[in-house]
């Protein structure tokens, strides 16, 4: 029997076997997939009621076979043909880390993270969870944090949709016996989103519980990050995020748990997804240099620190948390808008991505950063222009570049290919040449008005002579000079692009 | 002879002295002034034509008597009898550190520095010079950073008043010559401050100089040195800053000059005025350790990081750059009012102190930053609001406090006495009840709008209930509870000031 499916996409083999005992935890299955020389090997897991099922997402097109490996006789030694087609349309196949500090898709497509936060919104009523899909369609959010246990926090306190563990005959959560409804459900949103284009940064463990999901001991914690891997490992939109806060949870899973956490990942995903954990204290980052982080993920508010955090881990740096817009209590909850989408800009032009939420109070505490639902906010429409604005001249990463007299942490400034973007932020230069060409060229060079969202032809004016610095006895390189210089409005929030007008 | 001076004020003798060869270099004076068992020696200068001068500044009432001692015979062996009386009204004394991290007369009234930036004003023509003072007296600031030497720096390319130094028959100035003209009309404008109750934080050394001031040896150097102390350091409200940015001079004046910069004036200045200096690179901040530094002087922008500030030295930090209100073409003179503002109530809300400065362009380029003259902003009335509400409440100065669930780093807030102020800039939370009192009392909680400069009666809610957070197994103590909370209107830089109304 021969199976198609397209590069990337979504392969899957089931098979009958025994449900009596505890098969998710006696019966073992995993799979070889082959072509030519390569073979893959790929982890399978128990569905519930007899059925067993292996996922295989193909990088490459052509012919795949596959056979199983059991300790159960049924579903051992199975298999069959898998035909490989191009990949759908709009289908990039899974981001990677690309240039450093940068990803793009497998096939090369460049991937600029632009994701919001809505915690528990796979949790919600299922009318809310199309709602929120509705609502992530009108936005240019790529990607959500989202997490696989409910959430229980303050405004975040009905119960979810499904248990993710089955209950036992005493009512109680049987953590030996994963709930197969609630992962499907999950999945069906993975693949929802990843139809929309959207990455889905799977959070695995966080604290903020109160049906003991968190509190599941060091085996049974193993055993649930294998089978969500072996589930959610050939989807191709598919993030690890192993915590939301990591840290808040060291009293019960140390640090040694959590590099295991990440062993195993790397052990059952074939596919090297990117995999990540995300710190609560400000001053606890996860050592990002390990070999099996492939990307930074953390919280922290001062975003003109970026720099810093690029230097530390030589990784791409996603601050999924630079506080959210809305009007919360909380502190990490309550920034204008005009704030956060200042700090995103922030951290684009100087080499790294910021994160959205939104956390407006609501009478039904229906709120964007946990159920999902509706935006209220001012912010997310700029964060959409901000990665428009990106796209549309990315080719390997923005990187930052110094456009300032000396000290580049002032300004925010970076550069791709032929375009230079240089954020001005709190800035307000009535002229300004730094950053600059500083040789006469066919250039195209735009006002953007980070706020109203518009881009409109930058004036341009002769660039302010050089007077000589001096410092003492020894004369110091003149700043440099520029080709010409921008005039510009008085008011926060501008950015200058240049671009070639011959374009590469 | 008895001469009556008030405490702190200024006591000066002149006598006549050899005129031929080169005083300043060849004839030493001094004076031991005493009171009962207290001896205090204070160095004398040349004050050119002959005449040489001791000053004093006494700082117990009382009689004190003196006797000069000098290599040459005239003013050797001179004395008489100083009558001190009562400090005249609104004469606190020189200020000093007080309660580590703060600073207070020696009067003990408490000195909450508000300083702004004019570094050249004394150089330029007179007229400017009263007109800086008027401007001066009707801003609230109590601080001025000003150079001995004039600056040539873009936008401030005007000859100064004075030449510091005496030229020679070959019309080149000669470093081994003060001009005393130019001291005393430095003098003056230190005393014309003064009397406007206004610190001269006086810069010894920059590196913006086409006359070579700041490429004199070594040795002229440390005699320069010497002289400023002798002139100046009888009058209460002189500060040291040895430089600004001192490490863009470390090629001429390597870190051990900058040491012996210091020990002279500890070795010459017996009122131990407070003494620092001042940084260029945000990575070049000097040892202020050591144990001749008083106070932390230096530049930086990114405000939030005070914390770490204050931990690293463990004294008073004046951030006196971080950055200036303006539109100038460079990046440390071109932020918005509006930032400047939030910066400096940062600081004060994080146990520290910002300094101002103003850099709109002007066609004539008479910026205050450098030369004084006319403000033209609208963050110095805001500044001056702020200091308004400090003074207000201080006691031993605001040492920060956590009113975050967390991490106090999110928010600025700091407590003095029985006032708790809580500055929440960009964070426009609907209620508020962190770092609001725990238990019922009888306050007086005012919402303060740090931009409209307004002062209102809060709106009083009762504070949220508590939701329980669980870090999984653990139970974590709850955030902690307030006895109010405060209701917000929707937007930045308010802050919340709750005072007991049974005042100590």
């Amino acid at each position: 029997m021969t199976t198609s499916v397209a590069q990337w996409g979504l392969f899957e083999a089931s098979f009958t076997g025994p449900s009596e005992g505890n098969p998710f935890m006696e019966v073992t299955l995993e799979a070889t997939f082959q072509q030519g020389e390569r073979q893959v090997r790929v982890p399978g897991f128990y569905d519930g009621e007899g059925v067993y099922k292996i996922r295989f997402m193909p990088d490459q097109p052509g012919i795949w076979r596959f056979v199983t490996r059991s300790n159960a006789s049924e579903p051992d030694g199975q298999g069959g043909e898998v035909s490989v087609t191009a990949p759908l349309p709009g289908r990039h196949g899974p981001v990677r880390v690309a240039n450093t500090f940068h990803f793009a898709h497998a096939d090369g497509t460049p991937y600029l993270p632009f994701g919001t936060t809505c915690y528990a919104w796979t949790h919600q009523p299922l009318a809310m969870q199309a709602q929120t899909l509705e609502t992530l369609a009108k936005t240019r959010f790529n990607k959500v944090r989202m997490g696989v246990f409910p959430k229980d926090y303050p405004y975040n306190v009905n119960e979810p949709l499904h248990d993710v563990y089955q209950r036992g005959a005493d009512g109680e959560l049987d953590f030996d016996r994963p709930n197969p409804a609630a992962f499907r459900q999950f999945e069906t949103q993975v693949m929802a989103l990843g139809a929309l284009g959207i990455e889905a940064d799977v959070i695995l463990f966080h604290p903020y519980d109160r049906w003991n999901y968190s509190g599941m001991s060091a085996e049974q914690d193993y055993r649930y990050v294998q089978y969500l891997v072996a589930r959610l490992g050939a989807h191709a939109n598919v993030w690890w995020a192993l915590a939301n806060e990591y840290d808040f949870m060291l009293d019960t899973k140390p640090m040694a748990q959590w590099d295991r956490f990440f062993q195993i990942i790397a052990e059952n995903d074939p596919y090297r997804h990117l995999t990540s954990i995300h710190n609560g204290a400000p001053t606890a980052n996860y050592d990002h240099r390990q070999p099996w982080v492939s990307h930074v993920c953390m919280q922290h508010w001062d975003v003109k620190r970026t720099p810093e955090w690029r230097a530390a881990y030589g990784k791409p740096v996603v601050n999924d948390e630079p506080e959210y817009e809305g009007n919360l209590t909380e502190a990490w909850g309550n920034i204008t808008a005009e704030e956060l989408v200042h700090r995103f800009w922030t951290m684009a032009l100087r080499g790294a991505y910021a994160g959205h939420g939104e956390t407006y109070r609501h009478p039904e505490d229906l709120i964007w950063w946990a159920k999902g639902g509706e935006l209220h906010g001012e912010a997310w429409q700029r964060i959409g222009f901000l990665r428009d604005i990106l796209e549309e001249s990315v080719t390997n990463g923005f990187e930052p570049v110094d456009a300032s007299v000396r000290f580049s942490s002032r300004i925010s400034a970076a550069t791709d290919g032929d375009t230079t973007i240089i954020y001005l932020g709190e800035h307000q230069p009535e002229i300004w040449p730094y950053g600059l060409p500083k040789v006469d060229g066919d250039y195209e060079v735009d006002l953007i008005d980070s706020w109203a969202m518009t881009v409109t032809p930058a004036e341009i004016v002769p660039a302010p002579e050089n007077h000589p610095v001096r410092h003492g006895a020894v004369s110091i390189a003149k700043a440099p000079s520029a080709a010409f210089a921008v005039k510009l409005p008085r008011r926060p929030g501008l950015a200058i692009r240049v671009r070639s007008r011959v374009r590469g």
